[in-house]
């Protein structure tokens, strides 16, 4: 995430939050004992565990009045205490159990205080789900579409506002929440998956209850629970299993290096270095470079790892080892929950690098076959390549990120065509950063996308030129990687004349009832152009579904020639024999021999273009329009 | 070297060279034997070579009519052949003679021939100077001046024109020779060294017999003799000499990747495989990531490294052993017999990189302590380091290059000041640049420059702006690398209209008498802006001899803050006591509080301004004006 245009910077640290604290069964009521002298509850967190995990241990953060100096028992023959944890704040406790071997049970634990009162906490070990630890993440056969929920689709109107909630809906304010909820993603599932969708990434969706600005989700104040705005955990769980059901995975936004400003973290610290720069707010610097620099100074390190985005965003400091245990239990819980099919870590690189080593390895020991992408808001590949699992590194950083977003790419897709072609321009920046894929463990695992929630939308980017459009997406859905693509840019949705996020994020016609005349669900209202764009994204997932294989296969590129570039997609790069997707994309109007391409065309094949079912010889000669791109089927 | 815009494409190929063959001693006259079928001459290259060089053998070209199918004997109890092959030519033949151990001595080779007619071959290994192999390369503490050697001084008019070459001198013509040469460097070698500098970088001096377009020396036409119109190779050698006894080293630029057309290997080719593409003009497509490319097609890669630049220079096969022993052994003939410093390696990359390998661990395996440094012209850092030795490579390559050309440092200098200051523009593209030498085995041994040769020259790149020229120049006089300066640069030459290469290496005012109203050398005629610039020059270069182990020392650097970029030269990064360079290039006028650099000042040390001699204690705010760069020590 990236605020720096539209963050509202003023510092509301409030020392009491005017909030219900009880929104799901995480806190667990506890049976008053004869003798107690408090009549209080206590919160857990995680609020329930697994047993059979890899992890031998689970930690749980006990939050209750003056918990911290109680000792704790726990049932006889059951899950055993290895450690419990006092910090700076006399209300949190942290007991960690053994659940190595662990059946699935239920518990009691039991807090007493020096008085000798007590209070009792049950707590569950689940059984898992079938399959959960061998899930399959997202990968290169799949197409990501990404959502924000507040600008979607408004399936639930009667949660639009909230009680206690002080962010009410206002859909004429840029920055103000527009009503989207989880709801309306369900009821426009059929949409994503009817236009070639696989995967699903909403922007967060658990609770901001920040005054204002919190739409975007990136301040999270209840790391375990849905926004009521949004919906609740029961909705989010619920929508998973349904799209799941539809063969959609779906992606969770997690943040890991901030908290929004009223988490109750700020009014009730768990320790003096729970938050960085002691509480108050001092900005990073961004220089993520800092942190590879061989002439980096001490402090800018410091300063890039520990400084905060805004001072709404508190910065954690995930080298207090409870706070890191919390945030890896955290993303566990969720994927165990809502059967995730992957996550998207935002601002990946801000938090700490020693933490965000344990955070994926711990990750991907419990899910081998999971995927998981950070965003790396660098241009630089040597940058990106750094935090995926596999890259060459520089050092011994033990990383096991399978994924990150590759800013790279995109930049040089529209450096590419916004530029003319020369020896040094067009599109020899796409080819070079391809090029450079040999800085990265797994190319195949980036993840590739257009644009994104917080850059210009990509039709914008491209000066609103349906061609260069045309040739971004055919590009993006064609070559190596897993694409993602944001809502709206199926029709053409721009940013023309600003780039405030809220403009960026506009609502998606068709998502609100009230808005009768245009719908892009229906098509109701399309202009040409869009319905057009519409039909073309579709028919590019389409045929991504048609040849998963191939798109999981190799990428083969010839250096761009008189200003065509041409690539090919292949499961086997060696065999010429193969079955081919080819794809030109031509900044001219050109006659383009295919006896150019002997490595990959074998005489006697035939190529069949995609968009008119015309076929060719592997010996033709054909033309390619100016500011074209053509995909071919090569049997 | 780059031509695009100002080579001549046709494409000559004479079957006849109308040149003298004899320049210097190579050629061996033959004592002709009583019974001799053949009165005919005999060529040698090596024409010598050396006693206790590491590599235990020396391999000689023999060049003469109908040598190939001779048998060759040795003067029993000298050096013994290891091995003799003919190629293609009946004119060549390829002897190797094993000197492992052998001392300086004489000897003769006998060639005879299927009738028993011998001819005689007089070679002499001759004995090394003290200190040959140890010698020290260029490094951190010295500064190159960069010179177009017929655009510098005419020292010597009488071989402004040489009779037997077609290319006469014609100052009005941008892409003729200008009559500058090796006599006119001599002259002026107290202004060089006046200035600062510690080494010369020739542009080629080698034989160029190309019909025109000669001047820039890219065009080899002999390995072994410098163009007579340039001067000769006692000229060189005694410049050389000279040089080295006031302090100066010198580096020579070596071209392997091709041959100028008329070079006698295009009219009596040594082997059917000696150039590349079969002899004919196929041009390289100077996309040197397709050699790291992943996704790199075959062809592309051999379309790359055997593509020609332009028809007048073929290409030559590294991959021919006998070939690449040649490159190597005239390198190393280069470098012993003128006492080289140093040498600058011409389109590396381009050339076969298996035998780029050979050829860098033959000359470092000669010369332990020598510099090298290759020019490979990408602002990808990732591509850029993978040649130099010690970088973390993704494959198995075994480079001995010790420096390179940082064309990123160069991109990102005027990048930084041509744009604004903020969070991804201005001085932070160089503070990234910089931060990713993590990828380079050694950062310290690149060599960095405003500009060189075949670019539009910094003074122009900066659209004429003193001031950024300042900032510019200061920074890459103080950061870490080694300065390289394109003569001229001293006295804002600029191309202001053209970026014709002719117009870039244009006369340096007082090399030639005939230009008498403005002389660089002496100052006259020079404008206050020229003489100011000259002087900021010196004083920079006064500054790094004062301080060679500064020069040699550590970078740190401060992430740029509100358009002011800092940074410290010092010995040792760890001792806030040591002596240091403080360096502050500003973009704004600010009063910069000393007291953010705590890490690399610490309290009661002094800094003393140089511009002025003004000090500050290290806990003053001091004043930046605007666009200014001020370089202070630290003690």
């Amino acid at each position: 995430m990236f605020n720096f245009n539209s963050v509202s910077h003023a510092f509301l640290l409030n020392r009491y939050r005017a909030l219900p604290l009880l929104l799901t069964s995480v806190v667990l009521l506890v049976a008053a004992p004869v003798n107690a002298l408090q009549q209080s509850e206590l919160e857990v967190y995680p609020p329930n565990w697994w047993a059979g995990m890899q992890h031998p241990e689970v930690e749980l953060m006990i939050y209750g009045e003056g918990v911290a100096d109680d000792t704790v028992s726990i049932d006889k023959g059951k899950a055993t205490i290895s450690r419990v944890n006092a910090l700076d704040s006399e209300n949190y406790l942290f007991v960690t159990l053994d659940i190595s071997g662990a059946r699935a049970q239920d518990f009691t634990l039991t807090l007493t205080d020096n008085d000798g009162s007590y209070r009792r906490l049950h707590y569950s070990l689940d059984k898992r789900k079938e399959g959960s630890a061998s899930r399959k993440g997202f990968g290169p056969k799949d197409a990501i579409y990404l959502i924000a929920p507040d600008r979607f689709a408004n399936g639930n109107t009667a949660n639009d506002n909230v009680d206690g909630y002080q962010d009410k809906v206002d859909r004429q304010l840029k920055g103000g929440r527009h009503g989207g909820d989880i709801q309306g993603i369900m009821d426009n599932l059929d949409y994503i998956k009817s236009m070639g969708f696989t995967q699903i990434w909403t922007m967060p969706l658990l609770e901001n209850a920040m005054d204002k600005y919190s739409y975007h989700g990136y301040s999270t104040t209840d790391y375990y629970n849905i926004d009521p705005r949004f919906g609740s955990n029961d909705a989010f769980i619920e929508f998973s299993e349904q799209a799941k059901s539809e063969g959609v995975g779906v992606i969770m936004d997690m943040v890991l290096n901030h908290i929004g400003s009223n988490h109750k973290w700020m009014e009730d610290t768990p320790s003096k270095d729970w938050i960085n720069n002691e509480g108050k707010f001092v900005g990073t610097t961004h220089k993520r470079e800092s942190l590879h620099d061989p002439h980096a100074i001490e402090s800018d390190i410091k300063r890039f790892s520990d400084g905060w985005f805004v001072p709404t965003m508190p910065d954690l400091n995930q080298r207090n080892p409870h706070l890191a245990n919390y945030l890896v239990q955290n993303a566990i819980w969720w994927v165990e929950t809502a059967g995730l099919s992957g996550i998207r870590v935002d601002t990946y690189s801000y938090p700490d690098k020693v933490f965000l080593s344990e955070w994926t390895n711990r990750l991907m020991d419990e899910y081998p076959n999971f995927n998981i992408v950070g965003e790396e808001w660098s241009v630089n590949p040597a940058i990106t390549a750094y935090w995926q699992a596999g890259s060459q590194r520089h050092d011994d950083y033990d990383s096991a990120l399978p994924s990150v977003m590759d800013f790279p790419l995109q930049a040089a897709v529209v450096k590419a065509l916004n530029s003319d072609e020369s020896w040094n321009s067009g599109f020899i920046s796409v080819y070079e950063t391809l090029a450079t894929d040999f800085l990265y463990g797994d190319p195949n695992n980036l993840v590739i996308f257009p644009d994104n929630h917080d850059m210009s939308r990509i039709y914008t980017q491209l000066g609103h030129d349906k061609a260069k459009w045309n040739m971004a997406m055919t590009l993006l859905l064609t070559t190596r990687g897993i694409p993602q693509v944001f809502y709206g840019t199926e029709i053409l949705m721009g940013n023309e004349g600003s780039d405030d996020h809220g403009i960026i994020r506009s609502d998606f016609p068709g998502g609100w009832h009230s808005d009768s005349d245009k719908n892009a669900f229906t098509g109701k209202g399309l202009n040409s152009d869009e319905r057009w764009a519409q039909q073309r994204i579709k028919a590019l997932l389409q045929l991504r579904q048609t040849y998963p294989q191939l798109f999981q296969g190799k990428l083969k590129h010839y250096a761009p020639v008189d200003g065509v570039y041409t690539y090919f997609r292949t499961a086997d790069s060696t065999d010429k024999n193969s079955e081919k997707i080819m794809v030109a994309l031509s900044k001219e109007s050109v006659e383009l021999s295919l006896t150019s391409f002997t490595e990959m065309l074998k005489e006697g094949q035939t190529l069949t273009r995609v968009s008119d079912g015309k076929t060719f010889e592997a010996t033709d000669t054909i033309s390619l329009p100016a500011m074209s791109a053509s995909v071919f089927i090569v049997k």
